[in-house]
């Protein structure tokens, strides 16, 4: 993503790993870069430290709200960002907020269901129709063959807890089956949508961050906010059309649906 | 199925395959057995044929109203057929009412994936909460060891679509983005509850009907309704804890997530 100027919006940046991220890519921009980290409420005390970092860094970071669960606001989020893209278009969308309450069959409600199901598939979906006509733009205005991340991607943050071929190793340490059930239709929607805009050269992944020290992973996760982002970052740059569609940890690895 | 007394309910029973599988059971069935067809509405026209079969066999087949995109409509379904389950419980539900519209990334809604959502996933979730009552007493009142579907069973009927591992085998002819994100997610549905329920000797299947001759697979389909469910009917009476949480088709074959 460093090589050139790029345009890149990630949603859910105010803490855990979407702040990592832009923190990471603020060390990694070139000139003429530019960061629009999305998130519910800008002027809360939850997005204090994104708004310090972002006064460090003027030219580069900008604070965007969106909350990915009302489609109002993702529509109002394309607006207000799409004429600040340029003729580069946006060159990466990384959808990043996401819930994950704890439940199980017994607890979990319909109302709670439809709650998770709007802020992890419905928002990420939307996001990526809103930023479609910017992703295609970045596409065809970069001149290059092929696909990558500095060209035109799409990364959904998913979960090792999406794999319907791993659940029966961890259901006991995952008890969260409405996280499960919408990260497993985010993964159909990637591969989905690698397969309807091939042609478009846009490239869609769907990213496992490992277990992470977060508000969503707990204090007793295996690994830090940094080292995960760094994988992350570090897979981000190594993908080409080859992993259009895939499933993938931190580390690179294909994860079994 | 058929070796004995048994409780049946079936979503979406008034025509396509939950219709042939009325038809098909009631063949099956031996004395004191009851089939509770659940469909949106009993009295339209789209339910005559249900309404004449149930016509021919009054001891065995009630008609009962259910909108499974409803959460109201599942909750009164439960206690309206509750109490007529009596000891046995309810030894089966078949998750089988489901929408299929045509829709791409760039032509659905927020609210046409919604109501997908809810039909073809909260649906299910929703029926198989309230039933849950019913056929953990059909799963303790069996005295049998292990698991089949004359013990205590959902079969969630899914479809080949939901198969992220296959998707571009045949992404072309399906273009359905939003029933297949909805698939993905009944999918880990029936793996989580598979697990969750496993002590209590329920067991959790998705089958894949097959390419069928319904209004949802239309007239080029590959296959008769009467055909997948007498595969579906097989696979269904040959299931024990082994394929709890499977993928199978209507041959019994093994489908990749």
């Amino acid at each position: 993503m460093a090589a050139k100027a790029c345009n890149i919006l990630i949603t859910g940046a105010n803490r855990g790993l979407g702040l990592e991220m832009v923190k990471q890519l603020v060390a990694k921009s070139c000139s003429g870069c530019q960061i629009f980290a999305g998130c519910r409420d800008p002027d809360s005390a939850k997005s204090q430290d994104l708004r310090e970092l972002a006064k460090k860094h003027p030219s580069l970071i900008r604070i965007v709200k969106v909350d990915t669960s009302n489609m109002q606001s993702v529509a109002d989020c394309a607006k207000k960002v799409g004429p600040l893209l340029g003729k580069g278009g946006l060159t990466l969308l990384v959808n990043n907020a996401g819930v994950m309450p704890h439940n199980n069959m017994k607890t979990i409600t319909a109302k709670e269901m439809q709650d998770i199901f709007s802020t992890n598939l419905l928002g990420p979906m939307m996001m990526t129709k809103e930023f479609l006509p910017y992703l295609q733009i970045a596409a065809k205005s970069s001149g290059k063959p092929g696909m990558s991340c500095s060209k035109a991607a799409v990364v959904n943050v998913s979960t090792v807890g999406a794999s319907m071929a791993k659940a029966h190793e961890m259901f006991e340490l995952f008890n969260v089956v409405g996280y499960r059930i919408s990260k497993a239709g985010l993964n159909m929607m990637t591969v989905c949508n690698a397969l309807e805009f091939k042609e478009d050269g846009i490239l869609f992944v769907a990213l496992h961050p490992g277990w992470v020290r977060t508000d969503l992973g707990g204090h007793d996760a295996a690994i830090s906010t940094t080292e995960s982002i760094e994988g992350m970052l570090r897979v981000m740059e190594s993908l080409t059309e080859k992993q259009n569609g895939a499933y993938l940890d931190y580390n690179g690895q294909v994860l079994p649906f």
